[in-house]
């Protein structure tokens, strides 16, 4: 099959949004949850979360400039804080609901089974259930001129996973804990096969 | 497990960098191929490709200040094209062969049985193997303050994948063609078991 950006830009909304959310590969599915100073807190699926750097630790977002998103926005900007939690088999529904568009005085928490724990004096919420939770500060925002979304960067603060994720060397194995992927808008699998690759140099 | 950013920031570079780059979940594997002005071709292994907008369709990937993966980013400068593959099963031991640091002017496709492919007069290669191929042009970059990192955006001019891979609505089921999704820096899975969900509406 061959399209063409002009074709593309003439297939029906839906179709288009389907297409261009699975064209880039497999995503990551996480929890980006946030609370406001007046103590809303606000719990939303990303499938954009991507690594930055290491050494600091960075790991970045990416927005759309929607009204309800921003609620996720507004409290990182006002706070400076938000916390990463990977979904895992266990709470795809709850974190797949919490992309219904819901008011911002709503906080997804009391509308699904995701429960909010605060840890080591945090100020955004973790999401309990996760098996690997980060706590981030906000870093730096970068708006793309092409479509007005935006690119929030943060930096880890604290990591939190079960124990039986971690190999000697560092490698944090996300399988053993059914982390899930997101292929297109709403497809979400368990990636089990796995073939770790050595160090490669020049042949 | 409870690490803090100071306990991360003392810890090894090898387990800093296997722990850092799995904790943001799944991750897309994609080749980014570039032709330079004078001919030369490159194509390396990414696993930061996200989806920035549908309409235009934007794709971005992120480039480390490095040396070597400067050859991609060089060459998208100088001509403004570059193309995206995803990896698949059967080119994943020749994908993963193209984080080798080679010098600029040996090409991946040489060390590789990695075939470059011409389509419908676009400047930059493809990958024949590729079960999805996507044709970019150049629109913005965005220089990372925090670490010196490049988040380069492009627009989707065309779009090249296996006919069994979409579905009426437009989604791309990736399974089908055994797509691959990275965990860390070198451990490639071919996810399978999957569960669609729907539109989410608020309770």
């Amino acid at each position: 099959m061959h399209y063409t950006k002009e074709q593309i830009e003439e297939f029906p909304h839906l179709f288009k949004i389907n297409l261009m959310n699975s064209i880039s590969g497999f995503k990551s599915a996480n929890l980006v949850a946030t609370k406001s100073k007046d103590n809303y807190t606000n719990v939303a699926v990303f499938s954009s979360v991507v690594h930055y750097g290491s050494s600091p630790a960075i790991l970045g977002f990416v927005l759309r400039p929607t009204t309800v998103i921003r609620n996720t926005y507004n409290n990182i900007k006002e706070t400076g804080f938000f916390t990463i939690n990977a979904v895992s088999e266990n709470i795809i529904d709850d974190a797949h609901h919490t992309s219904a568009k819901y008011p911002s005085d709503v906080s997804e928490f009391d509308k699904t089974n995701l429960i909010s724990e605060y840890k080591n004096g945090f100020f955004a919420p973790f999401v309990k259930q996760s098996p690997l939770k980060i706590g981030m500060k906000f870093l730096e925002e970068h708006h793309i001129k092409a479509n007005g979304t935006i690119l929030v960067l943060g930096e880890v603060i604290d990591l939190y996973f079960e124990d039986d994720m971690i190999l000697e060397d560092g490698f944090l194995d996300l399988s053993t804990q059914n982390v899930a992927t997101i292929n297109g808008l709403d497809t979400y699998l368990i990636p089990k096969e796995k073939r770790r690759l050595n160090y490669q140099r020049p042949k």
